[in-house]
């Protein structure tokens, strides 16, 4: 309450009369102080509000009345706006609309997509190519130094190659775009929510996303390039939605019709479905992804051209791994993007089995949502360490890469060798070429099966956890280092400054406790441990995310073998059920922690005790319907409002009525084109004839005009403009009784931006804006 | 207009002030007489009107204006309505809740969930079973005779079983559960996006659903199982979450729970989605279809409860295949539940067979737009004939399945024999032996492959017209005339009175033009014939249902081999692509042809050019706070609204105001409790004590309170009930000049069946309601 009351999230007018009930809440969050009032509690369900420099949310983590800023997210964030502007403009606009203007919009909508498919096919295949390339030959390099006994140098080599790309990854995601650390998909989740974060898809991010992660996953950090390449996904569906970027002129005039947040979300959709297609070649995955995690709007024409997206991401991953068969790829032979063979007999399991998978499910749900509890932790930790500045960032990120390469090549040494099974000697590493098992320290013949997964690029870990051509592949102990390291590892490594998933470390940690525990039961069980190791991870992932069908069909379609499905999907079940039971999933915490103001879909329960009226502040603004320039421009310069009740009054109406909703974007596009008149009269139709509905376009974010773009006159100010033709006059409105839980439904389910609410008894006329900025 | 004005579908009050534009369109449609004016046309979208005995409704087919009633359908229809009435019964008992009440919800939902998946998979598992062995046997004794030159009597014993069989599914459709006809999915489609039509799911449809689609398969119709499964599956939800029937005293107190339409709305969803699984073993798919095709409303929450209830269904299945195993299910062998194998290597495939996939799916799409064409036409023509009872329903069935015993009994005559293949003598049938070849009229060591695709069960016609193991098993001529009679017998015989599923017959023609195709290019393709074959079948299914990633994945699910999926998506998004230009998905087109007022996700252009108070019409009735028991009774005996504005007035507020809905479930139940005041006093408390909030959940369709069952004394008119208790104080409001196509989205985004109109300038308190019967 000490801040400015810039951030006031409501308004309200007064003008006749007090209706008694306003006045409450004002809900200003400032920075370290802490608001205990509950009103204040419940406002921060129904609004999103943001200082225009600062996120001054509070954390709604356990109502311990925190304030979280993390050190990467102090950006400004907007709302987004999914409702249409019934102004003049637009209904002029709609009516010369013709049929050619269709066309031309259905067919650049698909165009679009198309593009988002074959750009994020691309990006997806070139960055395994990279990664394969870089971490392939840097354990080549590894793997022949060890061979010929030069074990200091090979650690040497190890440390330093893992630390320079860290270094790389690092310096460009804290120097250039520090919105490219971290998975992505937490910020892509809040976008499509409609909370649009500074530079969340700027195309900085883009490029810092797709070098960072490449760097990254071959600097052998416990990270995925699964999430990152949602992210990508999105940032290139921007980019592309965006015509290119204006800064460098690379715009396109047809693209004038998607520029609104509602075809802007479709396609983000799309490009964050066409990631995850392209992350794990899993097309149909990418759609029920983008379904059940990514998007909290939908309906029923886009999954349609999700599914084109992914269908185009799938041919062209297709297309480029068959010109890479011929060997023209180095190290990417068939292996980059991760499809695992697991054994694909017919699975049939008896009592024993179910048994083990349940408890499979069971450790998956603990471990999971421990995991999750310790992300966070962690995450809070660095947050105040990455706060410092970039060089700080570097240096945490140069600490976990040596913490990972001690581990990555210490422990090995405390696993005895195992000889090369009789018929896999091909398997077995000589001099000069890859198998699937390392020697390391070990005399040729024999293989440590640690460093065969430690030691490995993480695609050809899972493949070798996942294997079930031999059973005693790998020893009981190196399994359980294994988990530890990489569940800690994976702990540890997210939240510093490179881009980084959490599938990969998820999956190998799942894989391997499931393999100890198929180990473990082995005799009396008939499924193999390969395949206990795929439910481990699917466990575990349920665990952590607590996704159900996406996930399901995201390993059915790595695995390719659809006769495991109903195990699959009991190990889900079982481990979300438990998980559920302790915290919330770990994209939904990262979004909770990083203070987005995320929207859920249902109300809680005490808004159903209050009223919409409950939760207003004072003291509106609004305009009349033909303004004072003056006035405008103190209204915006005194509020960092968004959106101002239009009230038409005599002469222009019989009685004082609510004539609709200006926002500011539009207001700043009037004063800009300078249609003043010397009195208050309606000048409406000249004004149509002046503009066109796509110079009131929205542009993207932070790209729109300012009030420092402006420059009015002494005498223009004491002129007067007509709102009419900018004033939405179908905005939602809600009577001030209405239930807080019903209008917040509202908010949420049309994607509202603004709500206004009216009096309920006549003749007072009150009119308040409840909005998220 | 020259009906009663019973079915006014709006209402108007006009107290003090008559604001001007009130009045138009008073939308009252008549049996026959055509409303050409463009408020009804308007308002035909908005609203769901229903009188109470009859469906009359203007069909929106093609602005023909024609009237659409379909003889099975002449029933009374209702709206659902998703809104919390939060009304002061609700509240008490909301603040009442204890934690044991969440737990005991929480457990009863989930237990439903499994029980819906156990019965629905029981009754899949168990339908396939007796299909398999009626049909089974059926066709044994047609081939033993025809092995033993019998030819008169094998067609006498052909045509007349399959006449009982047919007799005994219409018999039961005509006499007992009219509403079982047909595929029932564009009836739960219709149920799920609000229109509760009567008896849709009631237990006696649910009974004839599971023998009539036993009988009518069995009959050898073209028709498949699988679409009843999902209405099966929705009935069984139903019945479930009713807790049983109460007509038979079978119900349980917990249930109560569960009497709302939200809670239905989602039981209905898991069992729609159970229904899918059921019939094609996919789990997954059965969740897509549920979610692309049949919801309407659709949240993450139900995403997770669906998934668990096709797991229960894909496990239940499974179990009871694998105790079939051993051999105790008769002719129920691996058959049954379609599974079928194609050739699982890596497909590669060149240009010419991308340009063959391409032209099958434009195929798909002119042949499915053009059956979607001819169905309707049909179905036309059929409902004059059903109209007149059930007797010509049950002799046009009998006209059907004599056409169809001919076209299968006849049709493969005109071809020649073929030889067996060697290597493959046991797939040549020999006396009391199946094989997979039926010899027919051919000698032993031949067959004839028409026959073998015409007289068998149609899983196993799919699974022969899917093989690739042998190229040159069907000739061109074979397929050319089996797809010739599928396609017209498949569109004469949907719309008679068996439950008849539109999938197999769609697969079975799709399959053989796929082939088709496959092999008259055979010389220049990679892929097998086996494949051209499921991409037939994939591109038909999408030209008429125009499903995409539902369809892919039940797709994938029967065949089991994911390397197909790209080639599956290329041919949906063609064929759906090319029919979507012609016409509407099939379900859809039957949904409106029943005249189901389905409501759309989008507004129509033309709504934005009008205004909410543009389609309302009068004369209003509001009740006042505390209300006169006669006047109640009145109102409820004039109209047919099932909402009536509540407005206070002094002295219980200061100025007129609106303070709510009530329903006139509600208002039944009040007068029915007879707790009445002999003046005008608030008695709310009181109400409170004596009612509680179970009392006013709603009862399943058509079974709560009538006007008929009150009994009210002439004192007792003369006397007040005060309202205030079951107002719903929190109802969805628009301004009237808010446009028609936001206020559209309103009513269907939050599934709404009431918005009062309130009107913009203060001092006229108008309040209409927008309502869908």
């Amino acid at each position: 309450m000490d801040r400015n009351n810039y951030n006031d999230f409501s308004q309200e007018a007064d003008i006749e009369n007090d209706g008694g009930r306003r006045g409450c809440g004002g809900v200003g969050v400032g920075v370290g102080v802490v608001d205990e009032r509950n009103e204040s509690n419940v406002s921060s369900y129904i609004q999103r509000e943001a200082a225009l420099t600062e996120v001054l949310l509070k954390s709604r983590v356990n109502n311990t009345s925190q304030i979280a800023i993390i050190g990467a997210n102090v950006c400004p964030i907007e709302s987004l706006d999914y409702e249409f502007v019934e102004n003049e403009i637009f209904k002029q606009d709609w009516r010369s609309r013709r049929r050619v203007h269709i066309i031309q919009y259905l067919f650049l909508k698909w165009t679009l997509a198309l593009l988002i498919g074959l750009s994020t096919g691309l990006v997806g295949f070139l960055n395994n190519l990279a990664v394969e390339n870089i971490a392939g030959y840097k354990l080549l390099l590894i793997g022949n130094l060890m061979l010929n006994d030069k074990h200091y140098q090979a650690f040497a080599a190890f440390a330093g190659l893992n630390m320079i790309l860290a270094i790389c990854a690092a310096a460009l995601c804290a120097f250039i775009a520090p919105a490219a650390a971290g998975s992505g998909i937490p910020e892509v989740k809040a976008y499509l929510n409609g909370v649009d974060g500074h530079s969340i898809l700027a195309p900085s991010t883009l490029f810092v996303k797709i070098f960072g992660s490449i760097f990254g996953v071959s600097a052998g950090f416990v990270v995925g390039k699964e999430g990152p390449m949602v992210h990508t996904g999105a940032c290139i569906a921007n980019f592309l939605g965006q015509g290119g970027s204006r800064k460098y002129h690379l715009t396109w005039k047809w693209l004038r019709y998607f520029k609104n947040d509602r075809d802007r979300r479709d396609l983000i959709t799309c490009g964050a479905a066409a990631g995850v297609a392209a992350a794990f070649r899993s097309p149909v995955g990418g759609v029920l992804f983008a379904l059940e995690e990514a998007a909290s709007w939908w309906r029923s024409a886009l999954l349609w051209r999700t599914f084109f997206t992914t269908a185009v991401v799938a041919m062209v991953v297709r297309s480029l791994i068959e010109i890479c068969r011929s060997g023209k790829c180095g190290l990417f032979g068939q292996g980059g993007l991760i499809m695992f063979d697991v054994n694909s007999a017919d699975p049939s399991y008896n009592t024993p089995d179910l048994l083990a998978i349940m408890l499979i499910g069971v450790l998956g749900g603990i471990f999971g949502s421990l995991y999750n509890y310790l992300v966070d932790k962690v995450l809070r930790t660095y947050s105040i360490i990455n706060e410092r500045g970039p060089v700080f960032k570097v240096l945490l990120v140069i600490t976990v890469s040596l913490l990972t390469s001690c581990c990555a090549f210490g422990l090995p040494w405390l696993i005895k060798c195992t000889s090369c099974p009789i018929g896999m000697e091909k398997e077995c590493p000589t001099i000069g070429r890859f198998g699937k098992y390392r020697s390391f320290q070990c005399q040729p013949g024999y293989y440590n099966d640690l460093a065969s997964i430690f030691l490995n690029t993480s695609d050809n870990a899972i493949r070798n956890l996942f294997s079930s051509t031999n059973e005693d592949e790998f020893k009981l102990s190196t399994l359980f280092i294994f988990f530890v390291a990489i569940y800690f590892l994976g702990i540890v490594t997210y939240g510093i400054a490179v881009p980084s998933g959490l599938f990969i470390p998820v999956i190998l940690a799942g894989a391997s406790y499931g393999r100890f525990v198929g180990r473990l039961l082995g005799s009396t069980l008939n499924l193999d441990v390969g395949l206990f190791a795929l439910l481990g991870a699917a466990s575990f992932l349920g665990g952590t995310m607590r996704m159900t069908v996406s996930l399901c069909i995201i390993l059915l379609e790595l695995t390719n073998d659809l006769l495991m499905l109903p195990l699959v999907m009991l190990v889900l079940l079982i481990s979300k059920t438990v998980a559920d039971s302790f915290n919330k999933g770990v994209y939904d915490q990262i979004v909770e922690m990083k203070g987005l103001p995320y929207m859920e879909a249902h109300a809680e329960p005490y808004m159903r005790q209050l009223v919409a009226g409950d939760v207003c502040s004072g003291p509106l603004i609004t305009f009349s319907g033909v303004e004072k320039v003056s006035n405008i421009l103190h209204a915006l310069r005194m509020t960092g409002h968004n959106g101002f009740p239009v009230i038409d009054e005599p002469p222009f109406s019989d009685a004082p009525e609510l004539c609709g909703l200006v926002l500011r974007s539009h207001l700043l596009v009037l004063l800009k084109g300078k249609k003043f008149a010397k009195n208050q009269v309606l000048t409406g139709s000249e004004f149509l004839r002046m503009f066109h509905a796509f110079d009131f376009a929205k542009p993207g974010s932070g790209k729109g005009l300012h009030l420092e773009d402006l420059d009015i006159s002494d005498d223009e100010m004491e002129m007067y403009v007509d709102l009419h033709p900018v004033t939405n006059t179908s905005p939602y409105t809600v009577v001030e009784t209405m239930s807080l839980a019903k209008a917040s439904v509202l908010f949420r389910q049309l994607g509202l931006r603004h709500l206004c609410v009216v009096p309920k008894t006549p003749g007072v006329r009150n009119v308040v804006v409840l909005s998220v900025i």
